[in-house]
């Protein structure tokens, strides 16, 4: 099948086209070792992204560059593989071929998808210019050019309209999943303990913080202890969880929960996740999550020189459970679909099917708290802390990312401070929508007693 | 003239704007010391940028949070200043007041403005667009996915077209002064070294740095000897200076340099900068470069109240020269106004004159070698680089700034890694404008041999 012999044409190497950079598509290229085939890579990022601390980034505690590498210096010891900067926007399983929005096409033998997942908003997708959620290191920047420009606009509009100044110190997170709770830490940390000492008219008491959750309770993968103790935790942070609230609305001035209006500059969206069109470019059964139903051995139904892997895929555990979609189980099925490419590739025995290893799921809480869950025991507070930072600095891509982040980690531990609080896309036009900040004081008509007095 | 004092109204302190928060405004702060008065920082970006290193921001050395300070955490000790994230649009010198984009109006009894210079295309603002330079952290992520995308696109280009391949592989850079010669320095080894390991079609041999110098040689304001050692230097990297290059003309497909037309598909602008529109809203009288001649103290003629300071002021030596539009210049301006203040509120004898201390200029090409130019004596080469290299990163506002550039620059300089190498910004659209990188190959369908060969 996969090589091509005739008297005219010299033997061709097997063309294996992967399609995503991400913790699965990384791990299909270490999974098939030097197998001898030609491989494409293809992303339409230039790098590949530590996504579970992107949050930090958008809370401004990382630089994009701690946490992301650029993918042809990952890959760059393979040196008959080939990284091309593009999107697909189509599949042709007849003619073996992937479509690029370029418009070039790119030939396979073997093909591998591990495009990921995107934000889904249950239908409502023009909540997304409201409430922003972050996958992507743009993504990132965005929601932090419009946290700090809320403090910004709070702390110059501190007098004239007292409705407005409290909107502008409102965050709303929705999602009581790992994202929600870790971004809802962060956001108290960075406006409470590092603010607080910078900004002259707005105190950790003006802030107000809302995490929502639609369930019954945070954390719905973790055991109830557990998630019990991270709420606890983010209410000590002064963050107001609140539990079963049903999101009707979202725009610019903010959200409505039930029937109750919170009025917020800054919406953050950490609710829901659908995988990339994937299901679409095959024709293949999808579930409702539009993730692509596979083979037990990854593979799509009909297609066995097709795998599908990561958070684009749906597979159930020995259990029956899903395997969720996080990062160590895209880079199982990234090796083992790897393994199964290179065993077919050197005609031996196929490992089959894929059995996902649960080896403990971790949200952090903040500073100093985190949870952690092995299955075999359960962790949390300051011991889960040292567990999750040391888990994450040690599977960051890179020694160097790992070096500056686990320093950067440090100072921030150490000082509260947030060397990446920058700013960043402001043009001229930037401060006067979506929401102007209106500034309407000359700062010296205050009498500077009442000013102290405000603090 | 400044306490207002009557029956009815307490005295009340005097009041100091600051518009600008570089190099020049946070000095005045340092020079007004603890002068009881209430200080107000106008700045349009929310950080202190240090602009000397943000060509290694636009060459993907260093991350821009490396070389950016958030001003609220650098003067967050003076519990009494405010900052404003904000634009100046004009000054009523009569009311003494400061007009903002935001619509707000800021009073003063002394103001300071030192709000720096931005580029002069001489008259030809729409080569903007092509030829964009690096004075902001905006401007440097630009340029960086510019020069990103001009690789990835000739990486993926690079059968079908040879023409339009070169074209993506020659980067020009217009003006021989140090930001130009840095540049040129860095692109060359961005894409010789950096890159040579990690693209598979392109080599160091395909790629095409030109250098343009309208004036008869580089660095004009160091010896002649110094420059010819820069000249040298560079073509050593594999730049080709052209001096005594006039551009005509600039547009998506490159420039045209006397009767030449260079084909380029990055070009970066590093040939004049004009002041800001200072001179303007004060009516004040102006060089051909728009800076607003001062007095000896730095004070507007007319108006001891309103200083001009930095790149946004034209003020000569005790010798006749002008005083250099740099980092230390501004810097001793900036302390010279701050103190020339405290002294005027606290009635004592004002220090007058401003006499700029020339303390050296330096100027680095690559990742070892510099020009250093102390009046007194000269240094070139390797020591001059580590000399270039200790001084800026003594000088980076902030300890964690100065360790994590520190650390990087050794990583750099170990490994010619580039970690910061990430093309953000990156829309669906991005890819296919303004110059498509016309993909048209299928990468299996060319024989490996060939490709190997290419190499």
């Amino acid at each position: 099948m996969l090589k091509i012999s005739s008297p005219h044409q010299p033997a061709r190497k097997p063309r294996i086209v992967i399609v995503g950079a991400g913790f699965g598509g990384l791990s299909v290229i270490k999974g098939l070792g030097s197998v001898d085939a030609e491989i494409t890579l293809i992303d339409r990022q230039n790098h590949h992204l530590f996504q579970p601390l992107l949050y930090q980034v958008a809370t401004a505690a990382l630089s994009p560059a701690d946490i992301a590498a650029p993918i042809r210096s990952i890959v760059r010891r393979h040196r008959h593989m080939h990284v091309l900067l593009d999107s697909v926007c189509g599949i042709d399983r007849g003619r073996r071929m992937v479509r690029l929005q370029s418009g070039a096409t790119v030939d396979y033998d073997i093909l591998v998808i591990a495009t990921g997942a995107q934000h889904s908003y249950f239908g409502n997708d023009h909540w997304a210019e409201f409430a922003p959620g972050i996958k992507t290191i743009d993504d990132a920047t965005r929601v932090r050019r419009k946290i700090l420009l809320a403090l910004e606009s709070a702390e110059t509009n501190r007098q004239e309209n007292v409705a407005e100044r409290k909107e502008f110190l409102t965050f709303v997170i929705i999602g009581g999943g790992p994202t929600g709770v870790e971004m809802a830490g962060a956001i108290a940390e960075l406006t409470r303990h590092a603010t607080a000492m910078e900004f002259r008219y707005i105190t950790p008491k003006c802030v107000r913080i809302v995490l929502i959750e639609a369930g019954s309770r945070l954390l719905a993968s973790f055991p109830e202890d557990l998630a019990d103790s991270a709420r606890r935790s983010l209410e000590m942070l002064g963050v107001e969880v609140r539990l079963g609230g049903r999101v009707n609305h979202i725009d610019a001035t903010g959200v409505i929960v039930g029937d109750d209006r919170i009025k917020a500059a800054t919406v953050i969206w950490a609710a829901g996740v659908q995988a990339s069109p994937a299901a679409q470019w095959l024709e293949a059964t999808a579930d409702k999550a539009g993730r692509v139903c596979v083979e037990p051995d990854m593979s799509v139904t009909g297609h066995p020189e097709i795998f599908v892997i990561g958070d684009t895929s749906a597979i159930a555990r020995d259990d029956g459970r899903p395997v969720p979609g996080i990062a160590p189980a895209a880079k199982q099925q990234g090796l083992h679909v790897g393994r199964t490419i290179a065993a077919r590739l050197a005609g031996r025995h196929e490992p089959g099917r894929f059995r996902y290893r649960d080896f403990g799921t971790l949200a952090t809480i903040g500073r100093k708290r985190a949870v952690v869950d092995f299955g075999w025991t359960r962790l949390k507070g300051f011991s889960a802390w040292l567990l999750w930072s040391t888990a994450h600095l040690y599977f960051l891509v890179g020694f160097r990312n790992r070096f500056v982040v686990g320093m950067t980690w440090m100072w921030n531990y150490l000082t509260f401070d947030r060397g990446a609080r920058l700013i960043t896309g402001l043009t001229p036009g930037t401060m006067a929508s979506p929401q102007p900040p209106v500034i309407t004081l000359t700062p010296a008509a205050a009498p500077l007693k009442a000013v102290s007095a405000e603090r």
